[in-house]
């Protein structure tokens, strides 16, 4: 665990490692680290993409959604400056800011990752529909400027949405092996937003749900199933160019690069799972509970036989088997980047049952062909009987940022 | 991470390693571990005191309060039983039973730590007021044997609490370096009292907020300090005789060996702190921000002097600051052994603030005499104008379980 071991180095040269390791920002090196991602524990914050995307799915998650208070371009635009540039420093594993300037002034880090391992942080910032128009209203002169792709999602069977847990503005999502680590960068950005933006969601995700790379294991959701197996991975090159990036003759210019993610808060009702039988439940996901093999089938990555059948004839895999019906075969060929974490927000008052399931978090590059029919299509899972939708955003989100460059620079200066 | 290195056993060795490593629930054998406890990552379940206490504080926590429904005692001695089977199996890295049992039936657990590290899960149990009697009822005849030391907590000057967040007939802790373990462990002792408890409250913690032995660095809290720097350490023996376990002699009888748990969820109003100057911060705390050292004192481990003066005479450690408040010197020698999470539960609806803090958790032989006077105390701490109190209970925490045994036979049999 890369927080403990940044814990014993710093251990080891006592007060004056403390504030070596405060000013270089990186700490780790000499040690023997396990995990596949720590070689440094650092990745890199500038490029072509954004990161936090194709980055190997990352353990622990907090993502906030921000609205804007105020009413001026420009202030939107220094926001978005100071935002790069402080997630810039964390994604390095150094302070927003110094946290001991002036006593008479606020820190300008909050302090609470001193001493922590940059744990691969990565930042990741997206723009909602209401960035570009509320209401009707061209609020920052924007209005032309938003993506066609960026549509507004309609509603789908399993929508119990919360407006508590929906849209925003903005989207910034952190990633980071270590908890604190996510949570510090978003409390950060939330201080710097001060007086231009406050959060109006924020969710904690404490395990990663997605595989998002071939060497990492496919996770378990809170159900006890291996699901997103055969989810696009990032070494999956051509699928991430034609399913995920927007390409380089795509519109709007400013988005090229970018992607679109579509957050999907999803209660899982896992008082009535529990109760379900161990046949019901595999017959749901089409996949065997302990190997995560589709049914009928020995290995969890064994291509799906959509079409085999019993010695009844009946199909092997039920006709809304979750794995069916989420198919890219199913769908014609479309698929999308899952990057999903499970939360656990205490109890739901109102029916007394855990408040508990999946962020369910996809990029794509243009929902309306990828995520929408996706959902449109799970309209018959047998699994709806187990979850509901409670929460729900789409965001564009930008290129990645070049050096000395910052957040939304395409569409403020493209 | 426990976890990563687990799921590189089973990848290393496929599907023939993932039914090897259930059936023998130990896993990470050959593994070079980084990590102070993963050894084995296993901590023993049975023993004179409960796991989960003196055990070095693990990364993550997932607590639950439950309410008995049932107003049979051989249904809550029933449960406990299977409680205890259940939890004595998970913390060996077993599944809480057969997952793949009948298919016509539910599987006897949920599955979703399959593939995980034991991750030095402890799973610690107690019993609320309402345990003994509810509303001056003799609810289950066992209010002779409400310990006295089990008290009703009086109301302190920064309560704000919440019954949705405070109180419960049972207390379960369950603590571990991998979220979803901690997770596991409380839903499937959940599923196992349908019928006869049901969740009051549960509480997520996503990283520890205290030491509690001299092998661990001090964490900090979402305040950015270093908190409880001079906190009880597990090697400290004489003190952990004199201030948390419940002595041969004390009563009654059926306590010895166990302790008192006083769980507060305490909101941090963390956008107002930000806002307030390094000065007043380190004021608030007592102690530098970066270093954790006692203000006037250069080193985090340096004895506190609470009546150390500056040149012009004025206290180097204010009157109302944190840790001369919570000073054991200032309260005549009492202690309690703290073991804390940070939280974040998504916003405070009626505020719009991040709905964030510390659950603290600490452990005492007697709470009218550490915990109350310790908090009374603190009403007159700078802090209170940065935090309040939204939830609280008390638990009897009983002895630790012998091998054959379950939780509470010494007050079920003794």
């Amino acid at each position: 665990m890369t927080r403990v071991s940044r814990r014993h180095f710093l251990g080891s040269l006592g007060a004056a490692g403390a504030s070596l390791a405060l000013t270089t920002g990186t700490v780790g090196f000499g040690q023997v680290e396990n995990d596949v991602q720590a070689a440094s524990a650092i990745v890199p914050f500038e490029g072509t993409h954004q990161a936090g995307i194709d980055t190997p799915a990352q353990e622990r998650m907090f993502t906030a959604a921000f609205d804007l208070t105020t009413d001026r371009l420009d202030d939107v635009q220094a926001m978005l400056k100071n935002w790069t540039d402080a997630a810039r420093r964390m994604c390095a594993g150094e302070p927003a800011g110094p946290v001991s300037g002036s006593p008479y002034l606020p820190p300008a880090d909050t302090g609470e990752a001193i001493g922590l391992s940059p744990a691969n942080l990565t930042v990741t910032v997206g723009f909602g529909p209401g960035f570009f128009e509320r209401d009707g209203q061209d609020r920052f002169g924007l209005k032309a400027h938003r993506p066609e792709a960026l549509i507004d999602l309609p509603a789908f069977a399993s929508d119990e949405l919360d407006p508590e847990h929906s849209g925003g503005d903005l989207i910034v999502q952190a990633c980071a092996d270590d908890a604190q680590v996510t949570f510090h960068a978003i409390h950060n950005l939330a201080r710097i937003a001060r007086g231009i933006a406050v959060i109006r969601w924020s969710q904690l995700g404490f395990g990663r749900t997605s595989s998002t790379s071939r060497t990492q294991e496919t996770p378990r959701n809170l159900m006890g199933f291996k699901d997103g197996t055969n989810n696009i991975k990032t070494e999956d090159d051509d699928l991430m160019r034609e399913q995920v990036w927007v390409g380089s003759s795509d519109q709007p210019a400013w988005m090229r690069g970018g992607t679109y993610m579509v957050a999907r808060r999803i209660r899982m009702l896992i008082e009535v799972w529990d109760r379900s039988s161990l046949a019901d439940q595999e017959q749901t996901f089409g996949r065997d509970k302990v190997t995560g093999a589709p049914l009928g089938q020995s290995g969890e990555f064994t291509m799906v036989d959509l079409d085999a059948r019993d010695a009844k004839g009946n199909l092997v895999i039920p006709e809304r088997a979750h794995i069916r019906l989420a198919s890219h075969t199913t769908l014609n060929g479309v698929r999308i980047l899952r990057r999903g974490y499970s939360f656990a927000d205490g109890m739901d008052i109102r029916t007394g049952q855990l408040d508990t399931g999946l962020v369910f978090i996809c990029f794509q590059r243009e929902p309306a062909k990828q995520f929408v029919p996706m959902q449109r299509n799970l309209a018959r899972d047998n699994l709806n009987e187990y979850i509901k939708h409670t929460g729900s955003g789409i965001y564009a989100i930008p290129p990645g940022v070049q050096p000395g460059g910052y957040w939304g620079q395409t569409l403020f200066e493209g």
